[in-house]
């Protein structure tokens, strides 16, 4: 619409996750314009890890015309602090465990005072959902990430919900089980986590194995090697155990989706990540569970949805849309 | 500190009960210069009932200065649709069960066209807690009232939760017991309400003594009869059972805690209703239960607190506070 030079149309994305760093460079439209990666560790500080960032990034931002076409920078992270911009205590993160660093601040000097902001990577989807993906319009949607954690990032009156600390978003640790409940990572018991990442589908599996004689083609695989996916190829193939395990996960899912209604009532619950490749072998027990579930007042109004966003570029496309938001 | 004609100081604040209907004038600093009220029964037709309400609210109008001094009315009312300004199949209201009322905008048309907004009570008393209470500057804190059930209001960014439908906000119907859970008013089981609720305490009071012999100043009464004010006179005076029975409400209040906590991170938590006259016989277990059960990311975070608005007048100036946020 406006043509003016003092518009800069892009966003710098940064995927920042234990093993690489990808980078985007990213229109209002989600297409990314250039693209570049480092690793994410082997640097000794926090400062020579942004040298080679910078490093990186240089040559793509003059490939779209310089840093003054460039408004903003926003980094999906763990551990990210989105009120301070710093990452705290990251404990995969070399150059960031035990200590606070402002990695905002740092790229913002070294890339001309832009303004950069932080948040998490579940966070970051949302916003990224919002910007490009299926939430395009919505105020009030809840992003559930399924991969190797449960993530959240929630969405109420159009913004993303940081909380008094920063670190609100945390739906994958709600309580499932009060009793009995399964060893989570955050060391409590009984979390959503615990139970419906990819990890907790290959850990139900392998209790559904251990509990019957049920013959299933997960037999065949040595059970400390199963994984999520082959759990839902068995189930693609018709593999009753393996079926089961995901009836279980989605069911789990969709009982916690009816307390998250009760709380914020949003007009779609979104999934994103690894699990949502299982498609309606997740989907179908998830929606059917919701509906057994929910508080009537909120039966039939919320969406079912699964991302929007190339999951290849899906998480730096949410990573650039913090950017947008600042 | 502005004196012009146009400044209108006041607000109307009506809490629609099932029995009364309470009016109260109020200024910005939470001082009701004038009350009035009748009954909310009675009346064949909605058009009765705010006849006798405009009847009613007239005289106290002029003693304030006329029409011109009133900026808006606000209403806590039970099935209240903030985003349409309607009361919707309430069950308990004669002129309003199995119907859709418009009722801000028939109290707008009789009052010279104020803005009129309605929401529930627990949201009211969110509201209420804002602008007059113990969450003045507060921009992320939850509401819980307990009362005959539990109610809910969600604050944050500073604003009110209403989700996509105008009902988001209900707390007391997250669950708690996924097995064998108590039978709930909204006709699921295992909700929060069910347990933490006035009722649900009794009920509690009444299980633990059919379910032993030990003895209890409780058994004096007759089990039907008990209610939460006589076990928390029972546990004041040192009374065993009784005392376990609220340290069973607030150990699971304090666990539901928890995982709000994982959703928007409060800054604190504020207990409204009559469980609280329990004071520290509720409260304590409440924070100690949240501490045992809380993501570590949290903990130490949030305050747990009692209503600050004074009790008789807590609910109106709840509602009045809804009319100075539209």
């Amino acid at each position: 619409m406006n043509s003016q030079p003092t518009v800069k149309p892009y966003v710098i994305g940064l995927d920042l996750g234990g093993t690489n760093s990808v980078f985007g460079i990213v229109d209002s439209r989600g297409e990314i314009k250039a693209t570049t990666a480092i690793k994410t560790q082997g640097y000794a500080t926090v400062e020579e890890y942004v040298d080679a960032a910078v490093a990186a990034l240089t040559p793509i931002i003059e490939a779209v015309g310089g840093l003054e076409t460039i408004k903003a920078m926003g980094i999906g992270a763990p551990n990210a602090n989105f009120y301070k911009g710093t990452i705290e205590n990251a404990p995969n993160l070399s150059w960031a465990h035990n200590d606070i660093v402002p990695l905002g601040q740092m790229f913002s000097e070294r890339l001309g005072d832009i303004p950069v902001a932080l948040t998490n990577d579940a966070n970051a989807a949302a916003l990224g959902e919002m910007t490009y993906g299926v939430a395009r319009g919505m105020k009030n949607f809840i992003v559930l990430t399924l991969g190797t954690g449960v993530g959240s990032g929630i969405v109420i009156n159009g913004q993303l919900v940081y909380g008094h600390d920063g670190f609100a978003g945390e739906l994958g640790h709600v309580i499932m089980r009060r009793e009995n409940g399964r060893k989570c990572g955050c060391e409590r018991t009984g979390c959503l986590e615990a139970y419906c990442s990819a990890t907790g589908v290959a850990r139900t599996a392998r209790e559904f194995l251990a509990n019957s004689d049920e013959p299933s083609l997960l037999r065949d695989i040595p059970a400390a090697s199963i994984t999520s996916l082959e759990v839902s190829l068995a189930a693609e193939k018709g593999d009753a155990l393996a079926i089961r395990v995901y009836n279980f996960t989605g069911e789990m899912l969709g009982e916690a989706c009816a307390d998250f209604a009760a709380f914020s009532s949003p007009e779609a619950f979104i999934f994103f990540g690894g699990l949502t490749k299982a498609g309606d072998l997740i989907m179908e027990p998830i929606k059917k569970s919701y509906d057994e579930h929910v508080m009537p007042v909120f039966k039939g109004k919320a969406q079912f949805l699964i991302s929007g966003l190339d999951g290849s570029s899906a998480a730096v496309l949410g990573a650039s849309a913090i950017g947008w938001d600042i």
